[in-house]
């Protein structure tokens, strides 16, 4: 890259924010997380304020160059990553990290991308709210990666995507100019829903650089509950048994097959099964209630007195203690990290139509057995939204990357072809990035590919905004 | 227009569904309902299927020809009237009215654009579900205009707007080509979010032709209550008690003010005050429960002691009967034809954060005051949104048009400017159409202006979808 240019880009930042692979190591910034895509960049900026990144685009939209927008880089699709050309700047947004204003009365939080999710949750919290996204990366991920892939996770079930928490945004367009649409509104129909086109962009149309969010009640009680149930289909009968009597208070409903839970037993030091016996299936359950603790406690307590008097729950245990109620989100949350020590996997982050699930675990099961019989299936996730983790982990004692890399085609194909068939979703929460790229030209119809490019190509004509991604 | 052109047109639906002025009267087609709109057509189409309104906009394309999508018009903007011009085609999808697909299992209900509103909430009772829109024209508005204007109505507090409700869609867009977007999935993270771009654009980026509609379970309980309360500022301690005793069981919170209140009791038969004495601000709220008939007895009692003990409620009548109910939602129902022999008016249809609405009611009151004294200041609307019907009435015995012809610029921009200083919207839930398109270039940004006329150019580039309206 032209050395002239990038003093430009460096003196919009100040050199100290201007980290060049001469002066720093970029790996925390050129690495996707697990190592699966690992690019080059120039040039990494990190701007401080909204004016600093305007800056910074308008200049990339002079000379025609590319940009990588990166928030916590905590994504599983590549997004947030440059290429290997050595020619892509990316745009840190991690020094804006503040939190603009905490509205308790309007139950609004305006925060500045780069702000973690932790930090976010918490800000909430000390006022009174809930900020209701939970997902595991959340101690490091931040709020403008969350917003741009619009992620999922636990709270999706009563509280919806990212998407629904969103209210206002403020973005930099590929042209420089900045949108102000910090709005603070349940209602507003004027005009196109811009918010919505930049919300699971993935940066490719623009840089969040801010945004308002919704905020929640603090519920007054919550119950964490483990429970093992005959089989998914009767995982999806209490579903609905918990829906009918708790309504929106079922806060979090997440299915676990026995081998991610082997998975974590063996590889978190200090875990261990919440139940004696050893069971195919158990679900996580989540009640909370906005009347009172005790209300929490008999809402609980009432579905899995039902759940097992329709054979639904072969056994249960509801956290007694706070440090208990941890241990069993820890179980959960460990899942991802717990596969590492397995090798590698072939990973699909899938949804179906929530009565599907079953349908689609028995024969995602079958579909996987035939094309590599000895591998580990590896499925845990959100039941209530219909969003499956369908992990295939290689066999032990072989080695993991030939055996998965003669039959990784077989078996995506297999079980993207299953979730077609189902009316399901290729990529439920995850995005797209640069990984499931070519997965996305192969399974959207040509109009609405061809539709998705129109748009990017009328906000970003000169392709600068985080080229090769998503479109 | 061109004979030739016409035939070409008429033979794609028949002769029989291409009315024209010479065999028939186009009133009902070229009316806005206020008639604050009447515009000409040559020609209304009632395609029956998505493949002959895709042949349509084909020919539309190909001869750039203006189409203009017609659901129940049943709107207040005029978004799906013709122009004076007597050159656009109205498109009018009342006889594509198939629900396509029940599914309580799963559910989820599709149904043509064409579907009477009022339909699809039976076909969902029947099944034991709720289809949560509620807006005064259901007997004969249709999705189709629901979703393209993205309604509002007395359900939003609880149950989101139309767009909340849309999980899928399918559209012709202007090239012709169909879009098949019906999915039914709580997650899909796969490309940019097509379907909320056309949730709202009032048919100027393509025809919306069937949806996949969320529903929701049937409360087992629900009781409608009518409350006197001292002021906006009481009813809104009393929608947060409401809110933090009920939760989301709160699925109405309207606010009323007398004038609307007494517009009704002098012009509705039937009609009487719920109340024995005369109030300024009432509210008509209605408690759901997912538990039973008894919990939502108990719970809106217990909002009213309550509400009561701390001031906030004067007096209070819960129904007790499904009559009683029904009596009061008419009372709220009536609320827009009770205008009409009352006079002109200038209507606003604004939002600002729910805890801003009180300080809007008192300076907006004092704005038209300025403005147009000897006015009648008719609010009433969805206070749980912080959305207002704000209407000014004509002083009764002067000539109304006259009277307001000279004040309306006044009493708009006044009350505009309030509310973009309360960081409000000037169309909450009416949309734009063609009645708030000079209203809407005055007050967006060029920034937001521009990019929305980037995206109507990139989908539309023959300018042939709705011209005129939005943007």
């Amino acid at each position: 890259m032209d050395e002239a240019l990038l003093a430009r880009f460096t003196a919009i930042t100040g050199a100290q924010n201007a980290l060049t692979p001469q002066t720093h190591d970029l790996t925390h910034y050129t690495h996707e997380n697990r190592k699966l895509v690992v690019g080059k960049t120039p040039l990494v900026l990190r701007p401080a304020s909204t004016a600093e990144v305007a800056a910074i685009v308008r200049l990339a939209s002079e000379t025609g160059t590319a940009l990588v927008p990166q928030g916590g880089h905590t994504g599983h699709a590549g997004g947030g990553v440059p290429d290997e050309s050595g020619t892509q700047i990316v745009v840190s947004l991690e020094r804006m990290n503040f939190i603009r204003d905490v509205d308790p009365d309007g139950n609004t939080i305006t925060a500045e991308a780069g702000v973690v999710l932790q930090t976010l949750q918490e800000a909430a919290q000390h006022v009174g709210r809930l900020f209701p996204l939970a997902i595991s990366s959340q101690g490091s991920c931040q709020i403008g990666g969350n917003i741009s892939t619009n992620a999922g996770g636990t709270g999706v079930i009563a509280h919806g995507n990212m998407r629904e928490q969103v209210l206002g945004l403020e973005v930099v367009l590929p042209s420089g100019e900045i949108w102000n649409g910090l709005r603070r509104l349940k209602k507003d129909n004027t005009g196109y829903a811009l918010k919505q086109l930049f919300i699971g962009a993935e940066g490719t149309l623009g840089i969040i650089t801010a945004a308002v969010l919704r905020l929640a009640p603090l519920p007054k009680g919550r119950e964490v509950a483990w429970a093992a149930v005959p089989s998914p289909h009767a995982a999806l009968q209490l579903l609905n048994l918990s829906l009918d009597m708790a309504g929106p208070g079922v806060t979090a409903f997440e299915l676990i097959h026995r081998t991610p839970l082997e998975f974590v037993l063996r590889n978190a030091p200090g875990s261990r099964d919440p139940l004696a016996q050893r069971h195919e299936w158990q679900v996580l359950m989540e009640i909370s209630s906005g009347r009172s603790e005790q209300d929490a406690r008999d809402l609980a307590e009432g579905i899995f007195a039902a759940g097992m008097e329709r054979g639904l729950v072969a056994d249960a245990v509801i956290a007694e203690t706070i440090a208990q109620r941890g241990a069993l989100w820890k179980l959960r949350d460990d899942m991802g990290p717990a596969q590492w020590p397995e090798g590698i996997s072939v990973k699909h982050d899938v949804s179906v139509p929530v009565h599907l699930l079953p349908q689609f675990l028995e024969r995602g099961a079958q579909a996987v057995a035939q094309a590599a019989p000895e591998a580990r299936l590896c499925a845990f996730g959100h039941m209530g939204d219909g969003n499956i983790h369908f992990n295939v982990s290689q066999p032990l004692g072989v080695n993991g990357a030939a055996y998965l890399k003669q039959r990784q085609g077989e078996i995506q194909d297999r079980v993207h072809a299953l979730v077609l068939e189902l009316g399901g979703s290729i990529s439920a929460e995850h995005g797209i990035g640069r990984l499931k790229r070519d997965l996305l030209i192969a399974t959207k119809s040509a109009v609405e590919l061809e539709t998705m490019r129109a748009i990017k190509r009328a906000l970003d004509p000169k392709n600068i905004m985080n080229p090769g991604k998503v479109v």
